[in-house]
């Protein structure tokens, strides 16, 4: 079979046909480099055309993590994702779904085990990258929690996928970020391995 | 803010809104119900017409690891996702990536790492479940292998992703399945969350 086996050409002329095709126009050249890694990660070209964001969310992301921030993961599948040897300070990746006390808080504050993890974030949130790749209940918990006063995230990335509650929770927070940069994608689409890329794009500007 | 808090629910509604909308109807209900899942970690509902697939691909599938089969994987992301609860066996889950010899194996053989991981496969393959939700090369290889004879898995989870090679990959699987029973989306479109979507619906029918 006849194909391309160098993983350094495939990457080269994958980027190449993502800037050839997608309308990056708009977007800071840093956000931009966040949209194209997304577009790797699913495929879809079409993707600039629901993308909200803060001109300063791949700024401050960079910035937090250059400072040792750690990184809030709302699945396991997003925390695997990250890339260490992109992450400028060996920072901590943390996804709490699974800490023994999440059930029991889900239970007391009737919802799901997925925003319940987000009350075991607060005393890590101050200036922490937040990246939600799964649950919609994640990203309304935590702007609920920031409407309430908590510490303020860095930045927030955004991209719940699905059906129920996922469009919703991100034209809430593209709608009012509360002051925290953040990047979103718009409807039903997002998704962990989308997530996954945009946080290993903040993470280092290398393509 | 007003949104579904319960977990259940979440779910129940996610489902029925996949259904009501998705184009289900020409698949075999066991192959329907692992579409179901793949839209729901994605949020298209215009998967079915990119779906190909092996009538008996879910069977074939759900069979093997009934018999406590190995579930080998292209990607760490993949592997993680993989929700061990629905494993009928305590079935392994192996990624081979970051396998010691895999670096070498790649340099020798003039392809990619994840292509080269397909050839620690070698010994686990017969009747294993194959799950590819990132590298073209890796289903590239693994079909290239199989035309050299090796040991036929049970199933192929064909997912790969992207714009160089994903298209084509999933193509000649589609047209020659070398008598593996396969499922696989046309297009560009695919990746990890679908990937183990897709697998988690396999392990068990439960949605």
């Amino acid at each position: 079979m006849d194909y391309v086996k160098d993983g350094a050409e495939i990457y080269r002329r994958s980027f190449a046909t993502i800037r050839a095709e997608a309308a990056l126009d708009g977007l800071p050249a840093d956000v931009a480099g966040v949209c194209v890694r997304m577009i790797h990660a699913c495929g879809m070209t079409d993707l600039p055309a629901d993308l909200r964001y803060s001109d300063d969310v791949v700024a401050a992301a960079r910035g937090a993590l250059r400072a040792g921030a750690p990184i809030l993961c709302d699945a396991k599948m997003v925390a695997s994702g990250v890339t260490r040897s992109r992450l400028p300070a060996d920072n901590e990746v943390l996804c709490l779904l699974d800490d023994p006390r999440t059930p029991d808080l889900a239970r007391d504050l009737g919802t799901t085990r997925s925003a319940a993890a987000v009350e075991l974030w607060r005393d890590r949130l101050e200036g922490a990258v937040v990246a939600v790749g799964n649950a919609p209940t994640t990203l309304f918990h935590l702007l609920e929690r920031l409407d309430a006063g908590w510490p303020r995230p860095a930045a927030i990335f955004g991209l719940p996928v699905g059906f129920i509650g996922a469009a919703e929770s991100k034209e809430e927070l593209a709608r009012d970020p509360r002051g925290v940069p953040f990047l979103t994608l718009l409807g039903r689409r997002g998704g962990s391995a989308m997530a996954v890329a945009a946080l290993n794009a903040a993470a280092d500007p290398k393509e």
